[in-house]
């Protein structure tokens, strides 16, 4: 793995996803396809299973796979050709029934299917987890008040629990994406040489394996890739909050902002010159993934366009693309995961913050108290004329209020945050019985 | 709209996603809030039916609001500009109520959403049509038989309808993703200036106005984009199914091949200097839209990371490109239909093709047939010898077989296409029930 | 043009490369391409004349144009029939030698490249007011103090001219890269029907036209699209590089930070609902065009592998995306200008949040001067807990260091921000140099 | 590296841009550095020899280094890390000035540049050698006649060499890129924290480590990524021309055109299921590559807006990226030189195919010869329907033309693709001119 295996990636998912892995499921796949053949009478059920106890990667020479990879072009043709000489080895009559009806395109796509399934239950359980770091962040913020912010402007106060149940909700919904994508994408590759199965790929025997392998049955995809390029999608719109998220804290983050922090472990986001700074180094790893995942996604939507009934590239492109997509968005909820937990959150910057305007945060509420008045566009062009002037004489927009005259019964209330939050407590329990 | 507004696109769904559709969907937005908002105390009915009076698309200036859309950075605001003018000429008192409580980011998502349900309702009747002739095509073809071909090399006769019934899984499944998408796409954004709503967006108003636009209730969307990303990666899924037809038939229609044409309309396809050439002109958009689509798809994505309540410019990113997939998208699908209304298959040159390999292509079946008598190993080896005598000798692989002695009791049939097509019919008839 | 034509575009680049542009340049290949032609002895001079009279677009039916366009699936060949019965009308003899020769594709290309050669006229126009405007500013800010900041941490003092500077460079750069494609990009395409040219085209032809149009020689390059994947980058590029500006200035215009502000035209930037707000509406524009150039140059680059003489669907694919790279690209510039022109710089704010961090942002003034006392790390790590010490006690970082007895005799200095800027002025002063 | 490293990569390049000789190329940075600061009186030779010393690989705990590059967010700070810690072990006085004044994005970038220079030198060798394969395949087949083919139809005749001496051409244009591009890329990245520079890192030290390093001088573009992008348009460019040419051969592989095959090595692009194919294994890698570089691409352009000084995540997205594009690059260069040398071209089967039009590729021939007896439209419409008929009646459009009395006098002549074939001869001449 790379210099960068711990910080773009996961460590679980680089083993869950690895070259030895994908041989062990490929093999996986051959052993249960003879023994669904023998169940169907195709071979005698003792030279099945002759068969599968020569299908361990252990007996597999990777080294030679990856140089005669090149000459058949994927790497169930090599893998095949081992498989048989080392069945060939101990029983001559069983290497005839290797891989018998199949198709290559078989053995890898369904093998990356379960990968893609051992991958999902990963997934669920960390995606759990984070929903419910969350749900406490949420829980325990939902009052916490600070500046909603639009356009990268203070525009008026919000609590820190609406924010993050919103996260929340983002991440909630992926969870749908991924269990309605998961009956189309949880399916075998069963079709032989050119989509239209054969005798040895009976129904009966593709639904024995499918059952093997709990999967669903499903026709040739060979060439119509739309289900690996919809869960490519679904890991996308993923790594996409994912980044949503990582933004709002690196910008939180900012030195002049200040009011959330990544947890310091020991000499984490130092800079090595500048002894100061706390540097968003997770967010940053979260956020070079989410600038990656939409070119990759888009990738795999570009190697549609299959030709025939086997694809000459485009189906290659796939390989190594979707693989990078599972493994960037292992490490991204992995280290979000990391970020939740490790979050320190300064609700007395934000409150600080809140004050920087000199009050010009609650020009709307203002604004909207003198609207049924004296008609809302006077209303807003009164107090963007008090704001000016505000901002120029830099005094409190309480002040040049009073100097104009503007008289509210609940002026001193209009110019408390916890009387501008609008719906977001509610808002945030609706959020918070939804998940629970 | 561009020059080729009817070859990459759809009148029809240009007109849907019009900027005049767009600024009646936002009026329409604006009419209905305050209506919601009337029934709920929070105005006066007469009033808020003055403004709904007002909410014309023929009252804008729209000139004027391009031009001071540069200002506001939305359509929104100068359009509510224009719209609380209006009303103020007729009646000041209501021209206070206009919009209020809303932000521009509500009007603009929830018109955008509401352009999206028209072209849905558009798109599932095309594809419904699409699906038919496909179910027709499919049924006509269901024998017809022809090459299977596997990195652009004859592999295995297939039937034509085996291809065609697998283009109408394809399809089949983007209905099925519509259908799941829709619940989430299809939901209000109308959360006031910072998501968090206010007294004018009560919850009772939210339910009103949704009930009104046949919408579902969503909490602030603002800078949680995901829903737009799936439904942009939904017609990107769709396009690349086109795509891969676009793709089949385009080859299927070279020169060399022909094994259908593209309906040849009055001068349809026609080169400007060679008057004997069948262009594949329709397929040739497709493919044009197909190239497009993936990298549209991931600007959306790209978009995702958006700051805080409100993104200063990855919003924005989204305006254009999502109606341009949504353009896009229907012109695919509209020359599709076309394209598949007026194909033309030539059966006997399909036969003939099957010819072209002097019996290579029936190679496997003679493997498979002497495996279970030499091994599988062997099988290939001797076949794979007997193939490159028939290459280097140009001679039938039937006579070469009868050369090397190789005695097969089922020779003749082992040569017979019918005989070679696996379960093709079987499949075909599956899935003809199952969209039936 | 869109609701957005004045907010993501350019008035005058729509106008260069509009619909009717583009039909006018291709009128104009054809009439230089017949005069070439009767220079050459191919057709009688008076014959080329009455042609050239012909070649207006006020003639042309460009409604008929759109429609038939879908038949022969390029814009070249409704044209080319259009041009050909007018010249009939008026002398059957000369509509014999209409596009005589030529293929569609040579009369669509060779326009395409028109129009770039216009559009470079105005951008490099553009540049170079843009470049003259970051001079002036570099000048004005030569010494302007204020933070650097690196992973959205402020790290050490910086001159905002050293940050403008950095600007202009990546500006001039682009200006390089435009002057090496302009030789690749600006040539004829014409070669015939399958890029061989004939003899109607001979190298004679090719030079009088390419003479006449002001454009290089080249040979086919119908389906070798490089110099046009380079072009797109390149403008990709320079568009990325305004994308980085209006990202710096978007985040200085942070409530928090507003150390610079887009210029307040009437109205601009103001928010609907919060009237105190000044929005970065211009930045938003340009980083949305910089969010979606990158996809669009990436659609030309996948469109590079074109099948054999001409493609069918990826050269189609180019046509309208070509379009828009440079349309967005007019869009950025023009934005830029005004957001350069109009920029508000606050220097006091500027000095002031240099003051935030206590004395921690010239933390390793100090680490820098002590480590030739005490060895780097040792340094590193003093200073290390030093600030950890000011940041929980809320105190500035000099009294910590006197309260640890940290004696140095230039700590006063160390602690200004003019000392801390490093080569700024000598970087700022030799970049200046070069572009002058 | 991945089951795939000899398939989609070249083992050379792998081998240069490993993780390892990341790590000697950043020591590499460190050692010149203080060889140059030494050359300046910044601190003893003998110590600067002591660091330099120490800057070895193998002195590198990797495993530690993958693990601390998780906190410091990126490799260069846990590098500096071990390294000072070695020095230190020797010479305490030493590792005072390891890495002084420098910052991390100094020593990645550099030594990420280093890599880049010493993959131009592998690229410039190989593509020298891809050049001459194309030269000497262009000369040998400079009057091989084939089909010219647009939109996948037959068109008009061309020569092979003439399709060669295009794809040659595009080549020999990525060189000049390659060379333009080189003066911008190679350059040092020697600005310390946030690119102002320091006492430590002067003028004349960045000129020293700029002639050890054999780069040119350049300020900081520690924020300023065009240079990057630029790199990485070149090459996408470079494998963009590469798919046309695997696209074009893979296409000419098709069972039913025959004319060129990928060589043979041994059981080379066999099926694992049918033993006649010759599957164009070559051409998919490339394809494959050339599918996912205009992505990769674009993911650097997507990481041009750099946030200030230093990027939170827009950085840390090029790292992986630029050195996939640099390994893809090298893997599809390494497999267009085999395919080339390998290229095995069917004379025969070209000629054959030009037949299978029954005359119909020679309409124009015919159109063009009778445009001046009966004009250029009627010329056009009496052909288009001969050849209706000629299709209609399955004879040769000689025989048609006889049946319609069409009479010219070079009839036959006009039938021969040599008569057919335009200018391609003097076009390969003057190509092959221009590149020896």
């Amino acid at each position: 793995m790379s210099l960068y295996s711990q910080y773009f990636y996961s460590d679980e998912v680089n083993e869950l996803l690895s070259d030895t892995q994908s041989i062990t499921q490929m093999l996986r796949v051959e052993g249960v396809l003879v023994k669904a053949q023998a169940g169907q009478g195709i071979m005698p059920i003792d030279l099945a299973e002759m068969i599968i106890s020569c299908c361990h990667t252990d007996f597999i020479d990777i080294e030679k796979l990856r140089g005669d990879l090149v000459k058949g072009g994927n790497a169930a043709i090599p893998l095949v050709k081992q498989l048989t000489r080392i069945v060939e080895n101990r029983n001559a009559e069983a290497s005839k029934y290797v891989h018998i009806g199949a198709t290559s395109q078989d053995i890898v796509d369904t093998a990356t299917v379960l990968q893609i399934q051992e991958f999902i239950i990963w997934l669920d359980e960390k995606l759990d987890i984070l929903s419910q770091l969350l749900i406490d962040l949420t829980r325990k913020h939902r009052q916490t008040l600070m500046a909603g912010r639009t356009l990268l402007q203070q525009a008026r106060p919000i609590t820190f629990g609406l924010k993050t149940a919103l996260w929340l909700q983002s991440i909630e919904r992926t969870k749908v994406r991924i269990k309605s994508v998961e009956e189309r994408i949880l399916v075998i590759q069963l079709s032989g040489a050119v989509g239209s199965g054969n005798a040895y790929l009976s129904k009966e025997v593709q639904q024995s394996v499918a059952e093997m392998l709990e999967l669903n049955l499903a026709f040739s995809w060979q060439s119509a890739r739309d289900n690996m390029a919809e869960w490519a999608s679904v890991l996308g719109i993923l790594v996409g909050s994912l980044g949503k998220i990582a933004r709002d804290i690196s910008l939180l983050m900012q030195t002049e902002i200040a009011e959330v922090l990544e947890g310091s472990g020991e000499g984490k986001g130092g800079s090595s010159t500048m002894p100061h700074k706390r540097n968003p180094v997770v967010c940053a790893s979260i956020l070079a993934n989410a600038t990656r995942l939409p070119h990759l996604v888009a990738t795999i939507l570009s190697a549609m366009p299959q030709e025939h009934e086997r694809s000459a590239g485009l189906w290659h492109s796939e390989w190594e693309v979707l693989n990078e997509i599972m493994l960037l968005t292992g490490g991204a909820v992995e280290r979000m995961i990391e970020l939740i937990e490790g979050l320190e959150v300064d609700e007395k910057r934000m409150l600080v913050n809140l004050e920087l305007t000199k009050g010009l945060i609650y020009a709307e509420n203002v604004s909207l108290a003198l609207a049924p008045q004296i008609g809302k566009t006077q209303a807003h062009e009164l107090i963007e004329k008090a704001c000016k002037q505000a901002i120029a004489q830099q005094k409190h927009l309480k002040e040049i209020l009073a100097e104009m005259f503007v008289d509210l019964p609940n002026l001193e209330e209009l110019f408390m945050p916890a009387y501008s939050i609008g719906n977001s407590l509610d808002i945030i329990d609706e959020i918070l019985e939804t998940v629970s």
